[in-house]
């Protein structure tokens, strides 16, 4: 089962500053191998469902070692039997409306 | 790793009506053992994170099963390292500090 | 238009604690005279569309008073135009399902 | 009040494909002359409170002037005080901490 993800984890209890736990995320997923493209509230990531969930434990992991003592993340799950979607095609979906438009 | 994830599966593609979807997802977690508690737009979950995991991909298994083509899943996930902290008590520590009031 | 909303307002940069400001809204919530329920990971909220979101904004402005520099709310929305669904009845939808049950 | 935000309108009972009432809601937010940007599981929105929470009701109207029953909304929002960010700021701020990196 193939999946695509939007991730945003919170550290609490370090700061005002996440940056450098959300960017240890992301070295998370760079390293999982997993396809992903980050935006200003999250991160996409798309792959088999095992390996995205993997690598969503260990970002819980790698913060809390971090020290941050508490975590929240909201995350959307998408999963469809339907047909194979990757994250460019369903940008696609939507902009392909919009063609010729100016 | 303990954690608490709030959990709302919405099933696309099956008409208006998704609550008997939503009623074979409290079956899943049920049926798993895990301590919950449904609210009017999701459900409350806690337990060790893997348990916890395996159920959700059993609720998207379970719903695409059913007939559901696509699915699209929204999840909190909490986890803190300071101390354990179970559902109840999340709730308590903000309603007691109401204690008194009328 | 009538809306249930879930809502989850998590203060960043005031520690791990953040019971008092989610107390914080939830009088903000009662004030405002909207039907609610607070659960392990959120509050869910019913009523008009501009009054309860009248009510959000009033929670942000309240939460950064206390002194909180920066806030990441998580919420759903939800709204329906084939029937009026109350909180109660969201959740009776699903239960009524087990009825018999053991 | 500044805010960022990020959105995911899902509309139940339509079918499986909703990439018209997702074009639908990009149309409402472009001609509310916000800054925005789609992703693969959202658009970020950013400006002031009003003006953004204005443009959320309406992709709710529209999409249900477009025949949908029901909807139901995922969106996070971000405020803070201490200082102004925009979303190419918030991207920034974590993948500067990859430069250098091949």
């Amino acid at each position: 089962m193939n999946v695509i993800i939007d991730i945003c984890v919170v550290p609490i209890g370090v700061g005002v500053s996440v940056s450098a736990h959300v960017a240890a995320c992301q070295e998370v997923i760079r390293e999982a191998g997993l396809e992903h493209r980050m935006h200003a509230y999250g991160t996409n990531v798309e792959g088999p469902w095992d390996d995205v969930m993997a690598a969503v434990k260990r970002c819980h992991e790698v913060v809390h070692e971090m020290g941050a003592p508490r975590i929240t993340t909201t995350m959307k799950i998408s999963t469809r039997t339907d047909r194979v979607q990757h994250m460019d095609e369903k940008v696609a979906s939507v902009t392909d409306r919009f063609d010729g438009k100016p």
